[in-house]
């Protein structure tokens, strides 16, 4: 993984616990667009080569990583919306997400209008933990007959659910900060001895 | 106003009623980059002179005209957010917002590590009607004891109550799309004879 990225997260992160690392100062609070033109770029450099015409998000922490990731590709960024709008009217694609942060089942929806069978979508998110957001956008990506180009992720935690479960279903996965291992003692990230 | 815009917003949104504007395929659900991008450049002009050293938005439809004009500024961007995250142990600066469309009163917060009295903050959003989130955000602005260098926004309906309130407190306010008057037969911008 890409040098930077690594030391940069070591300096600005913070380890609550085994779970939970606290990013609030550069990717969920606070975003440091200079970290994350970073990340836009290895997602992009990773999944340049395919025809991406849409970029897919969920609200709310991955809307600025999606921009980013939308601005190298110069194609526009859908983002399913958790709470229905005034304005929903149309025929909307739904799933349900169980979120172990919150520890309730929610659901995200996308307008009808804004996914064809013609698109090649390429989804980005902040986090990947157990992988229940990705695996919404899949189904909402499968009612929409579109195809699914992959999934970028800034900080993945390739040691919970998530990982494995895309896997399985053949998705290319990248992940600009693969973590390993989180502990008390400090970060392990993929690849290191 | 812009005139790319003008064309752009009466080719692309759609009116609903005399309050709401169908945006949902630019500027919500689905974002145009390069739209946002023409908006975000028009809020850059207006500022650039001001020492700005944070942007300001609140979560959801806030954050991507937020990024484009922090690309611009290049400086951090700082998203209130609507509920209690799980790693949210510090103090908070918090304001109650009263929300005309979903009819009820939310809190918004940030942490108070990420304002100081130092801070020179432009508060960006996607909407601006009866201007209960920029007032929030000038309360939260208030209790950092940081200075507001003002408010940019995407779309404004000029004739509720937002832009008068603003101005009554001296905020520097800036609509890249001024909305003077909405209704079955049109819009008419800010300007237009």
């Amino acid at each position: 993984m890409n040098t930077y990225l690594k030391s940069y997260l070591l300096q600005n992160s913070q380890i609550l616990n085994n779970d939970v690392l606290k990013v609030d100062t550069f990717l969920t609070q606070q975003l440091d667009l200079t970290f994350l033109q970073k990340v836009a770029e290895e997602i992009y450099q990773h999944f340049k080569d395919k025809k991406i015409t849409k970029i897919l998000t969920v609200e709310t922490s991955g809307i600025a990583p999606a921009v980013l990731v939308g601005l190298l590709f110069n194609v526009p960024v859908v983002i399913a919306k958790k709470n229905k709008r005034v304005t929903a009217s149309e025929q909307q694609y739904t799933a349900e997400i169980f979120s172990f942060t919150h520890q309730k089942t929610y659901t995200i929806e996308i307008g009808a209008n804004l996914l064809t069978e013609d698109d090649y979508v390429l989804f980005i998110d902040d986090f990947l933990a157990n992988g229940q957001a990705a695996l919404g956008m899949i189904e909402i990506a499968n009612q929409a007959n579109c195809q699914i180009a992959g999934i970028g992720i800034v900080i993945e935690k390739t040691f919970q659910k998530g990982h494995k479960l895309l896997e399985e279903r053949g998705i290319d996965l990248f992940s600009a900060i693969p973590i390993e291992h989180l502990s008390a003692a400090g970060i392990q990230f993929k690849g290191d001895c």
